[in-house]
């Protein structure tokens, strides 16, 4: 459909309801509006508007469902899948100024946020209270609205799962300006279709997230992480199955090589406990007792071992673990920084064929002459894979780039792997998610947003 | 619409795909088949068919799609609400002898089944592999493939979630006859809206399970209980909250009163440790370290004996433990067999708003002059509460019924409630369901349906 472009009548009445100096035209909105953390889908939208109430939302939605403008909600911008930006122009809504953290409920074990909130601040308010949200994806700068959206996953999904799995309602302004709430402090909830597991990992296709409640859990006491260097790649993510079938029950396990941990001392002037050994396994163990954490890292321990492990680092200090999770933390600036262009790959596949795939990955950059880089979530399953344009003139970055990707979403699927672990679909991956799902599945996606948003006009372009 | 009635032909070919022992018409459709757990709701599907595999189920839904026979899927028909009802009559299901357990990957903690395996097959198979299916709800002959349907919670849900935190993966058949697969043995998934999430809860109305992949958890090593007898059920109910916000994480924390407890015993013939008081709070630890789990049951001991507590029961072995949680198991059964019929209240509200709940359904008793008996899952505001008609004529009933419900529904809005904790809202809450969601939540509902199953075949008449 064709969308109606925005004119100085529309820009008047934005500005009669956000404020004349909420409104953003032309060369007033900052180019960082136009893109996402990965620079390569770029479009400016046609106005941004700054909002900070729900109410107002929804007068923006109803008046762009009634005139057909298109809309896009917008986070901090650290998508990497183009999921914040305003392809077809339109209307922007900058969520980030909502931003209040609303109530914490210690009684129920609920905090209420606005969108805005960033994830730093929520693990910092609930740790205050002695209470945790579990999610912890390494991009901390993101908003809740944005983890909510693409359903983050993060490093503790080993043990306590994704964002979905915490969010218990939501306050949602669908397409046609009309505002629900989804869900709420209860704790089961089996009356009707999970609306709310529809605008989780929607992309702010459906609704636009103007509230969340989300649930915590108490703070664990203690926790200790170990650093097992191994002789090589494959021998550290082999072991992976064996710590899972083990029955231990680590927090999580992050996989690393030596040539991303020398680019993050570089990125952050700080060095890495150590950096001697080609890959590396980074575990977490938390709890509430010693006695629990130490017999399931001595499990842990002495698996590594027995699968060639050289050593095993114990760091049981604040200050060590922060030191090495702030490394972890850096790997996707840090690898950004050394290269002119990058990509990214996000699959997950069963824990039990990582191995696999980073050893099929990795051969890439030979048979395509082109350097790729990865890390990711060992636990999970949940791989990241750049790939680096470097010195490439566009043409043979993008042959290259889509001859890489076709490979890599092809061997995905071969190991019962989907798109996406976290970060979504977006604009970016639709492709390989119509590849992944088939006709029916696909078709059954786009039914589900014109039950939502029949007119098309909440952020689309996105998902399907 | 009009649906078209069975006749021999559509019998004819049900027996050359089913086989012509498994189709059944007329006197042949054993009584059971007409109704569920509760009597209330009866009607004879116009034909039953017993189906062992994905591809039959597939070829009886295709045809019913383009005949349009409505059709019923069925397993065990331990639903508390008609969702297994087939009050259109056309096709019923029964997709209970579709029971293979068909693998467990311990790599992946996953268990793959077929949808008719029942929940106590499930948890004496993991077990024995030392691994754990958290959701325990009471009735455990009910088929995993009902519990996916009304993502049902039960009694551990306070630290292990409900039903849809442990489906990773789904086959199903949808309305056309198309099979599906969602999900998979993956930990992590945002590529595309979660079509996994909708099927889990929909009461068997967008799709047919025909295989599902289980999350499994390493089976914690110890477990403890602690029944609290307390002077009177609100002092109990109020202690929970109170429990909650202490960051103790009971596994269960379930409310029952004496002559609840004097029900089952009379209906096992069996004695429960302690009948004296007038309520109970019964409370489980699990986990793996002695000293963690000591530490979380004398924190909470101690909190309930502040609060008013007589004693403290701890049972710590199997055989003590398993009469408790047999007895509780029992609740539902002794009460029924106590009276002539009953209808259930299966709300859920904030846990911090129980005790007021459970006070002003007990003064409905004296309002409405009808027995009301309750009990239910304290730790996480899921309430079992039952309206016994005794010897009332079936007027009376239905307008004593009918009031009750409406107070009582009314009462769970005001506090954040929700119609149902887990056993959903199948055919006989749906007015409960549209007062709770209003004319914009269910007319999304209602497109989501219309998304999966135009033509309105598949369990009409359900959920909205």
């Amino acid at each position: 459909m064709a969308y109606k472009i925005v004119d100085s009548q529309d820009i008047e009445y934005l500005r009669g309801i956000c404020g004349p100096d909420k409104v953003f035209v032309g060369e007033e909105i900052n180019e960082d509006f136009w893109r996402d953390e990965l620079a390569g889908i770029k479009k400016s939208p046609e106005v941004l508007v700054e909002v900070d109430n729900a109410d107002t939302v929804s007068k923006i939605m109803k008046y762009a469902f009634e005139n057909k403008i298109p809309i896009t909600p917008r986070g901090s911008g650290t998508g990497l899948v183009g999921g914040a930006v305003a392809i077809n122009g339109g209307i922007m809504i900058n969520m980030s100024k909502m931003n209040k953290i609303l109530e914490i409920d210690e009684e129920n074990l609920t905090l209420t946020v606005e969108p805005g909130v960033l994830l730093m601040e929520i693990s910092k308010y609930v740790e205050e209270h002695d209470l945790f949200y579990p999610p912890d994806p390494g991009e901390k700068s993101a908003t809740i609205g944005g983890n909510i959206s693409t359903n983050a996953g993060g490093m503790r999904a080993v043990k306590y799962g994704v964002t979905r799995d915490y969010v218990r309602g939501l306050e949602v302004v669908l397409p046609n300006g009309e505002i629900i709430t989804v869900g709420g402090k209860v704790v089961k909830n089996s009356s009707g279709y999970s609306l709310k597991d529809m605008f989780v990992g929607a992309e702010g296709t459906l609704g636009i997230i103007t509230k969340a409640t989300l649930k915590l859990l108490p703070l664990p006491q203690k926790a200790i992480s170990l650093l097992i260097p191994f002789p090589n790649l494959e021998m550290a993510i082999e072991t992976v199955p064996r710590i899972i079938k083990s029955k231990a029950i680590p927090t999580a396990i992050e996989y690393m090589v030596r040539d991303v941990i020398l680019a993050s001392e570089e990125f952050l002037g700080k060095k890495f406990p150590d950096s001697t050994s080609d890959a590396y396994l980074l575990l977490t163990f938390d709890g509430n007792s010693t006695q629990e954490i130490e017999d399931s890292y001595e499990k842990v321990a002495n698996i590594c071992l027995e699968s060639g492990a050289l050593d095993v680092l114990i760091s049981n200090t604040q200050e060590r673990q922060e030191s090495i999770w702030s490394a972890r933390g850096a790997f996707l600036e840090a690898i950004k920084a050394s290269t002119t262009e990058m990509d990214e790959c996000d699959v997950v596949v069963p824990r039990n064929r990582i191995a696999e795939f980073v050893k099929f990955s990795d051969e890439l950059q030979g048979e395509f002459g082109i350097r790729i880089k990865s890390f990711g979530h060992a636990g999970d399953g949940n791989l990241h894979i750049y790939i680096l344009r470097d010195d490439l003139d566009q043409e043979d970055w993008e042959t290259k780039l889509g001859g890489v990707f076709e490979k890599m979403y092809q061997k995905s699927r071969e190991l019962g792997g989907k798109v996406s672990g976290e970060h979504g679909i977006g604009f970016a991956k639709r492709s390989f998610l119509k590849d992944s799902l088939g006709d029916t599945g696909i078709q059954l996606l786009k039914n589900i947003k014109a039950a939502f948003d029949p007119d098309n006009i909440l952020n689309p372009g996105k998902v399907c």
